[in-house]
């Protein structure tokens, strides 16, 4: 549940009756714009200057200060410099404000002790008063219901439309919304959330989620503050089946540093926190034009039933385009079926080209039964579930017009499938086929189709819709790996106390995993020579002799490992010289004995691993080991909890999958093991979030198809502080 | 030198003074359009229509057939059904034209013998009578110099500026025209070139080239026809640093479809394209919107004396949005210098963020100096190059104002470094920042410097500028590698003949390499196992046995190959088993005897290999060996003759290019020495290519720094018909 409080803030921030412009000014700046474009755009509520200089700023009465106002408000815009900002807001309590906006700078991003304990004091506020405030250091907030344009910036209107926008950046608020409005882009509402110093972007997410009027929501977002705020959010939008589209940064170096000295806190791994968004669903863009494509696809309020994409084109070269950008981006333009063939071989001039991408020729200008024949064998192609019609550059299709009225009526003949327009380049709207020069309306769909632009992004957006759906198809088709029982999870904790806060022996590290079910290798530790003959005959030669030490963590380093060990001869020398080595090597280790354990047969090696995100928890890394994970970085991050679906996804998308299907003949590996341990792991990671920093499985090792895996070596790292 | 006849053509195309519009008509279509728009451009020629039903169409008197024209005419645009062109031809030729444009469709891109016999005798036409011509299946030619809009389309005007166009789909013409010039780009010409049935878009590259007027040429490409003539146009493009930015499709299997049926012909390896055009400068793109900001960036008269870029925004979201997209791209956002830094911590708001990205704050709104002092900081810092100045919409500077005077003024000062201004989105450019509602003219320059939209665009332009300078400086630096002797050559060639145009046998192949300096293993034929430990014992042990003969390929799948012999009597048990093995898998096979070799110590294996385009000739591949060429594909294409500039590039551009660098404790690899042997095997790939379809070195060994490379085996396969 959302919390009461920031809810009805936020209710108070969007829907407010009487509003207080905090440092009204008849003169240039912030305060003067947030004002001008409340009364422009038409508020209906009651607007009040305060500014002591004054008694009435652009028509609005105006007062000394915020609680001299006569029935007080229920929200104030904060534009004072920040030295007044801390006076306004106890003004603003007793003028019975339920919620603040505060725009001034001078907190929490500037680098002085001062700077930051207004910011503190702030946030100590709303605690204190439950009176709850978006910014500092902010640009505003839009609401088109209301007709508040309480934003700072170079609008003269605000269209009302679907798309919700939460942004961290006030500056990104213009690039999404300014020439998105020139395309016909609506808003529901926007916020600028700036130092969030108490309101956070999850929160107005969370809001929007419930607010029928919003059907998508865009945000750009340097920071997550609260995990569980993001993840409610999330799942309530799922369910909801509402998209999220997040502009994430902090991939590269620079943007860390950027944030650092912008937020003054770390963003935490980029990685993570992209895993755990994929997780819930979350559709991820990575440029602002990107975005506004992919919020201008989600104005359909289809959802496709499948990835299969069909593309019409009046020429040959654009679909040679469009071939190689899909193919780069992932989306899949499948083949027509035979009878889909057959109908567009029909309709199709002959020097058109019948496939798909479709070229339908420049004759569709003056035959708009070819283009209805050919939106029709689309629409009825089992094999294609978005029909994409592109255009050369951005056209109005005037829908008086018969190719106009065949756009209209086609695509509600298939309520299934999801028809696009699509122009190959970004660009002003240019009339349609009669060339005249009418002014063209902007619009962001033709009759009820969403007009995108640009093919790129275009087919970004395609990309994010179709894995949107699969998402939403998949989300609750497969169970979450069934919990242990607690009992396991006791004694697991048990074993990762009991080694006193250094790192596990590999024995106790492995019987952690097996407690969860993951095979291990057989072994068993021998502290005579004769005990390892007798364990390595119980386990069958060839066997592996290795050190078992709490001090020693390379084993391999301190001479302490010897694979393919054949017969009793050479275990009893084995264990003789592992010995004598591991005492050189650190003369004063606690020697366990050693281990004797399965020579595991070949297979894929792979590298699990868990590490913990400060904020975010516990993140499972796998990876094919071998140059793939060591030089390319070829890992999958995905946070638990995780289900078949998650994992099987993150397996596909590692650059050296075909491996594990087999190359060069070699057998397939047995993939459903793979799956099965990495379930049971995300489970155990859960479990052990408390007590473990670590986890490295290196390798496990899989076999082909139907024969299982193996962990051969696992390290786990207790939490600091977690010693008995 | 380009040819006399295509140059004295184009001229007449882009030139005329009297044109004759063939099936001119006053109803609505391809003629109307054109010749209403050759009127509307003011062209200052002489206009004639043909068309027997009509004395006048619009204006132009019209005759019944070309050559009824008093005084003829040196231009005729074709816009007859296609059976009626040859006979437009004649008339043509009679009325002394010196070149056509054929607009109609219905020849090679149509699927029936008729149609394709037409366009050979389009083909046949030009060359018996020297009147080339361009198209068929094009929607025309546009000059501004001349006031010609010779084009079907939806224009009004043409703006007259430097870019030159040549574009294989015409349609895609106008997705790079109409919407670029909104934004107030101006063309020198455009031309599409149809089926190019004569005429090829490499002539009109060519003729762009040599035209002063034109800065940059603009391309995009299913197909060159002619590898020489781009490349000559290429190389005479470099020596006047005349950008050339090609979009060329079919990558994907779908575009080689979709280029097949559109042109009837097959597209090439869209590898060793890209390797040509990479060799030649050529700068490639990916989409459409993408050559549009890269024609863009080339409206700079100046480029970048190196890679690095400073970026200037007035906001911290957008700093981080960038980094993130310009290391996804890599775009180099160097640290600033010391004393940058310093500059800018004295002009710069204390809630800004002195870095690269600077965050200047809005502030730089109100005061100019700020703007002024971090252009100067930026364009003083030794590793910058190019500076970047971010909006976050497109935004029209005003030059009256303050600001506008440090845009126009402060870039001036530096002539070495590039200026840029770039919006974070694309989009309507919107009023300045005093938010008026003047109406805003489109500028592709501000002040003089190039104005961009989209950052990820921007930056892939940015990239581009930057490759394309340093291709420029290095493009003379560094010497080919140097042409063997001609007797390396012939003998080369003599040894390759006498395999009798089987595969040559192992120590044969290696003997080719080893003429041209290729380092190979020490090695020699035995016959018998005396001799095979004779040569053992000169080679040193341990040794390597391989069977060798004509008629075995495939030496280990036949037994054939035994490592790590160790001492005279393996050799000669070896010897035997080879031999008996080989007789066994192959009996009817001519045995030489058995190869006895140097085992060479591990280094990093890496694959070459050589095969010959039918267009573009050899062209090299080289890869790392192991998963990464057989999983990954991590290979690289380049086609000689390739300097040590290129051949370091293809390197450097391999996914697992770290490996060589060392890693996990590794010595790093003598790069320097496979550098070598890739510069001698390109040599050798040119004086072979006659003769040679397919080289394959696999593996080439590459030991630590400073002790070479050896290639372990080799197989050279002949071209069919070279035997003796």
């Amino acid at each position: 549940m959302m919390d009461n409080s920031a809810r009805q803030s936020i209710e108070a921030l969007f829907h407010p009756s009487r509003i207080a412009v905090v440092g009204a000014s008849p003169n240039p700046g912030f305060a003067h714009s947030i004002h001008r474009l409340l009364i422009k755009g038409g508020f209906e509520g009651e607007i009040f200057a305060v500014n002591p200089r004054y008694s009435e700023v652009l028509g609005s009465p105006c007062y000394p200060s915020i609680d001299a106002i006569p029935g007080g408000v229920d929200k104030a815009i904060i534009i004072v410099p920040s030295h007044h900002v801390l006076n306004a807001l106890e003004q603003a309590e007793r003028a019975g404000a339920k919620a603040v906006n505060i725009i001034a700078s001078g907190f929490g991003e500037q680098d002085d002790e001062a700077a930051r304990e207004r910011q503190r004091a702030v946030r100590e506020f709303a605690e204190r008063t439950g009176i709850r405030a978006v910014g500092p250091n902010c640009l505003g907030i839009v609401s088109t219901r209301a007709k508040m344009i309480a934003i700072s910036g170079p609008y003269q209107a605000f269209n009302r439309g679907p798309i919700g926008l939460v942004m961290q950046s006030g500056l990104l608020a213009y690039s999404t919304t300014l020439p998105p409005m020139d395309r016909g882009f609506g808003f529901s509402y926007v916020v600028t959330t700036g130092n969030e110093a108490d309101l956070e972007a999850a929160d107005f997410i969370r809001y929007m989620v419930e607010d029928d009027e919003t059907r998508v929501i865009g945000c750009f977002i340097e920071q997550f503050r609260n995990p569980e705020k993001l993840i409610e959010a999330a799942e309530l939008a799922a369910e909801r089946k509402k998209p999220i589209v997040v502009l994430k940064i902090g991939r590269s170096e620079g943007a860390k540093r950027a944030a650092r000295a912008h937020t003054g806190s770390l963003v935490g791994s980029f990685e993570i926190v992209d895993a755990v968004m994929r997780r819930l669903g979350i559709v991820r863009v990575n440029n602002l034009d990107e975005m506004i494509e992919t919020l201008a696809i989600f104005h359909t309020t289809k959802l496709p039933q499948g990835p299969g994409v069909g593309t019409i084109f009046v020429s040959g070269g654009a679909g040679g385009l469009v071939s190689d950008l899909a193919e780069s981006i992932g989306v899949t333009l499948p083949p027509l079926a035979p009878e889909t063939a057959e109908k567009l071989a029909a309709v199709i001039p002959p020097y058109g080209t019948v496939g798909n991408p479709l070229d339908t020729t420049g004759q569709v200008g003056q035959q708009p039964e070819i283009l209805e024949g050919s939106l029709i064998a689309m629409g009825e192609d089992p094999n294609i579930h978005t029909v994409i019609y592109g255009q050369a550059f951005p056209t109005r299709v005037d829908l008086a017009t018969p190719a106009g009225e065949v756009i209209r009526s086609t695509p509600v003949r298939f309520p299934d499938k999801v028809f696009l327009i699509a122009s190959l380049v970004t660009g002003k709207i240019q009339p349609g086929g009669r060339y005249d020069i009418d002014p063209v309306e902007p619009t962001t769909e033709i009759g009820g189709v969403p007009f995108l632009q640009g093919m790129e992004n275009t087919l970004r957006a395609v990309k994010s819709m179709n894995d949107y759906a699969e998402f939403l198809r998949n989300r609750n088709a497969l169970p979450k790996h069934q919990a242990a029982p607690s009992d396991v999870a006791d004694y697991a904790r048990e074993i990762v106390l009991a080694a006193g806060g250094k790192p596990l022996v590999e024995r106790a590290a492995k019987s952690v995993l097996s407690l969860y079910g993951i095979p291990i290798t057989q072994e068993s530790l021998a502290t005579t020579p004769e005990d390892a003959v007798e364990a390595a005959r119980a386990i069958g030669y060839p066997v592996v002799l290795k050190i078992e030490s709490p001090d020693i963590a390379h084993k391999t380093e301190a001479g302490g490992v010897l694979l393919n060990i054949g017969d009793d001869g050479a275990v009893r020398s084995g264990f003789a010289s592992i010995m004598s080595r591991a005492r050189n090597y650190a003369p004063q280790a606690e020697l366990a004995g050693v281990l004797v354990q399965e020579m595991v047969p070949k297979g894929q090696e792979i590298i699990v691993g868990m590490t913990q995100d400060p904020a975010f928890g516990p993140a499972i890394a796998v990876g094919l080991g071998g140059v793939l994970v060591e030089v390319l970085r070829d890992i999958q991050i995905g946070v638990p909890p995780l289900s078949e679906y998650d994992l099987r996804g993150m397996i596909a998308r590692l650059r050296g999958a075909a491996i594990l299907e087999g190359v060069r003949g070699a057998a397939p590996s047995d993939v459903d093991a793979l799956v099965d341990v990495l379930a049971r792991f995300s489970q155990l990671c859960l479990d052990l979030r408390d007590v473990v920093s670590e986890i490295d499985i290196n390798p496990l090792v899989v076999f082909e198809r139907g024969k299982g895996a193996r962990v051969v070596d696992c390290l786990i790292v207790p939490k600091a502080g977690t010693g008995a």
